[in-house]
């Protein structure tokens, strides 16, 4: 056992502590999240019809809401070790610049060359890919992180890396799109006129900027007209929380050693892969009954399908190839302004999330970009990480959470995913640095006109 | 003790394991590096010469060649904790990927968002700025890690921050000029019209893309006509080599614990703040007879101070304004070809390491960037890690030794400094991406013409 008395800035776990199986959130739920349907069926998609479009064990996974653990593979635990465990750090120069009496942790992520936690997953979807034989795999991106994950996974196992990247961010970003190719990766802006789905999106809407739907549309149709080739995704799906649950199990450990118990638990939510795997084992915790936690997930006020949107069966993608998934969501064809400078820009939210969300376990929050980046640079500068946008929606929360704790007196024990860096984001910060970041908030309006393409069975 | 047999891909040390003094390898030295001398006089520089221009304990440290151990003020030590101590790694992948009986390690010090081992010196330089009671400090960056760094650092104990950017970084790198205004620093493209000798300098080279020595004169400059400031540097300063040795002894004290004792350590060198503060604790040992290793510097065959430069009394700064240093130099008008993508641009090297250089301590090679990028790559690809092309200097050299010894059937352990990430440093990588690399080697007249500059006495 570790010094309880004396917490360190950081708190690394051993190698050897590190997990050695993810944690499926879904076999503790007694309400288990809504299955996938196949579009055109409406029925629950078999695991032939998924295997289709994924690898198999992925498919696998997706479907498996009975088997608490799944054994990390050697080879996935090798490549972790090069970056991971991550650190579980304590906010001692936030805490003193706040004033406040709350004590703050956030595990950071962004310790490597993807910048984020979304390596985790990237890793795992190649390897499967690898060990089917496959020749490639196909995805989207959207602020980049993901793209440069996967490239970077595919790298490792020598696997054809095929990358639809949405325009909007393909432009603001050329640089991530160069660490991309530098892994050999290739990289197309979406929509494109590369893939039917992507043509027909073009004619509808000329100047679009694109979105994550579209993008995620473009790449299925790719992976599943290509023989050896899959398609793979980086959030939102069941199987991407499984993998990013080393995030939450590394967390527990580092927090077990000393001791501490946190109260309020909080991340930020675009399609639901970081804050899905923080949560996981204390939300298991909650379901048993052996604790009690507080979990807030934090949304873009431009993308807020968690505070704004509807908990329905949505299609996934914007050309409505994928199966459909019951979720919170603004519509597939929810595409955020494009003055929004952040990620989590997906229009729905992973099915374990919204089924949290709708038995009342996860609350949500929405903030401003404004606000959002006046957090950023306040972190930035008294705790020296340049943090992503994302991640700094949940910055802001942790933030005003302090603050209340201030006023109240209360000394809470505040959790928060630092999920990654901004290096690849300064065309952001610029923005904010000279004062003409913009902020936008859908009309209710916009988001009931959006919802009105939903699938209606 | 670690358990010897099983080394971890990653050696963390312990926070309370981290050292609490620098070490002065000058004390260990029985030759001394040459004196700076004023450059008027051309005698030793004073300690109130150096207290002008730089912060007072801060010149008594380039003056101290006596104290083998200088106390890390706590202040600084607990900044160092929200980064350090840094990963000593194990590159069993890339070790696989050569196919290579050795054994490759490397001390990274990019973990943090000046993506570099500047900011062990920034923040020491910082804070005795502000317990001067100093307004501000001014410098000047190259590649923009030193820049970013003091920014960082600067922010944290609220000192205004003045910085000369090379302009050919400055235009090829907006986004780290915008980390800088993010962290609160005033970022100037140099040579600037803001300082006298950035005019003249601008005035006799209309089109220069400029130079570390210009944009140092611009920063002194400033310094010495503005009340309340002074001027801080990066590299090349004894005093920073102090700071740096914190990397040096995190290196020995990981290695220390698992037993290993290395047989090569290999560090890139502009100015020579790495390589003098990875090495630092090595040489010492050697120069008291207590170990023995090979040390080798790595340089860019476009700046090829070490390898092609004269050991000699030269100006620091370009405008001539600094004192003498004796040092391995190309001439202080030395300006790299435009077309070098990296850093390790400055024209002289660190007085400790040429004397090291001078007394056959240290060896040193030179690489062409074509090379350097190709190891950057496919380090990144097993590795994962997306290194700054400086510290690619430094994986060449190792990739080669290592090759060596697959040759020769030598077990070498090799420990190499990986200074930071690449992230800011894209343009290179798309250039190589691209097939539009060119390097660039000067001829032997064009170093002996810059050489006829040299002060003579």
């Amino acid at each position: 056992m570790a010094n309880r008395n004396e917490i360190p800035y950081k708190i690394y776990l051993e190698e050897s502590e590190m997990p050695k199986a993810w944690y499926n959130l879904r076999a503790d739920m007694k309400e288990k999240p809504a299955p996938l349907l196949n579009p055109a069926t409406h029925e629950p998609a078999s695991l032939d019809e998924l295997s289709a479009v994924f690898c198999r064990e992925l498919a696998e996974q997706e479907l498996n809401n009975n088997d608490a653990y799944i054994e990390i593979p050697e080879e996935i635990r090798s490549f972790y070790k090069m970056y991971r465990p991550s650190p579980l750090v304590r906010a001692y120069c936030l805490e003193k610049a706040l004033g406040t009496p709350a004590k703050i942790y956030y595990k950071f992520e962004g310790n490597n060359t993807s910048g984020s936690h979304k390596l985790n997953s990237a890793i795992a979807q190649a390897y499967y890919a690898k060990k089917q034989g496959l020749k490639g795999v196909t995805t989207e991106t959207g602020a980049g992180q993901w793209g440069t994950a996967l490239s970077m996974a595919c790298a490792y196992f020598d696997l054809d890396c095929k990358v639809y990247m949405v325009k909007v961010s393909y432009e603001q970003k050329p640089f991530r799109r160069e660490v991309m190719r530098t892994y050999g990766a290739d990289v197309t802006p979406s929509p494109s006129m590369t893939t039917e789905v992507g043509k027909k999106i073009l004619e509808a809407h000329p100047g679009t900027t694109g979105s994550l739907g579209c993008a995620i549309s473009e790449a299925v149709e790719y992976a599943v007209s290509h023989e050896g080739y899959r398609y793979v995704l980086g959030s939102v799906l069941n199987q991407v929380l499984l993998h990013q649950s080393v995030i939450g199990l590394e967390t527990k450990a580092a927090l077990d050693k000393y001791g501490i118990k946190p109260d309020t638990i909080i991340g930020c939510a675009g399609g639901g892969s970081n804050l899905g795997g923080l949560i996981a084992p204390f939300v298991g915790e909650k379901l048993r009954g052996e604790a009690d936690y507080q979990f807030i997930a934090v949304e873009p006020a431009s993308c807020p399908s968690l505070t704004r949107g509807t908990y329905a069966y949505d299609f996934c993608d914007t050309g409505m190839i994928c199966p459909l998934a019951k979720m919170y969501t603004l519509g597939s064809n929810y595409i955020p302004a494009p003055n929004h400078a952040g990620g989590l820009r997906y229009h729905g939210m992973s099915t374990v999330l919204s089924a949290l969300r709708a038995q009342g376990i996860l609350d949500a929050v929405s903030y401003k970009q404004s606000d959002v980046f006046a957090a950023a640079v306040q972190f930035a500068r008294v705790e020296g990480i340049l943090p992503a946008p994302e991640s700094s929606h949940a910055i802001r929360a942790a933030i005003d959470t302090a603050l209340k704790c201030k006023e109240t007196g209360e000394e809470k024990t505040i959790v928060f995913g630092l999920t990654g860096t901004g290096y690849f984001d300064l065309y952001g910060y610029q923005k904010y640095n000279d004062g003409q970041l913009e902020n936008y908030i859908p009309t209710d309006e916009e988001i009931a006109e959006s919802l009105e393409k939903l699938p209606k069975f």
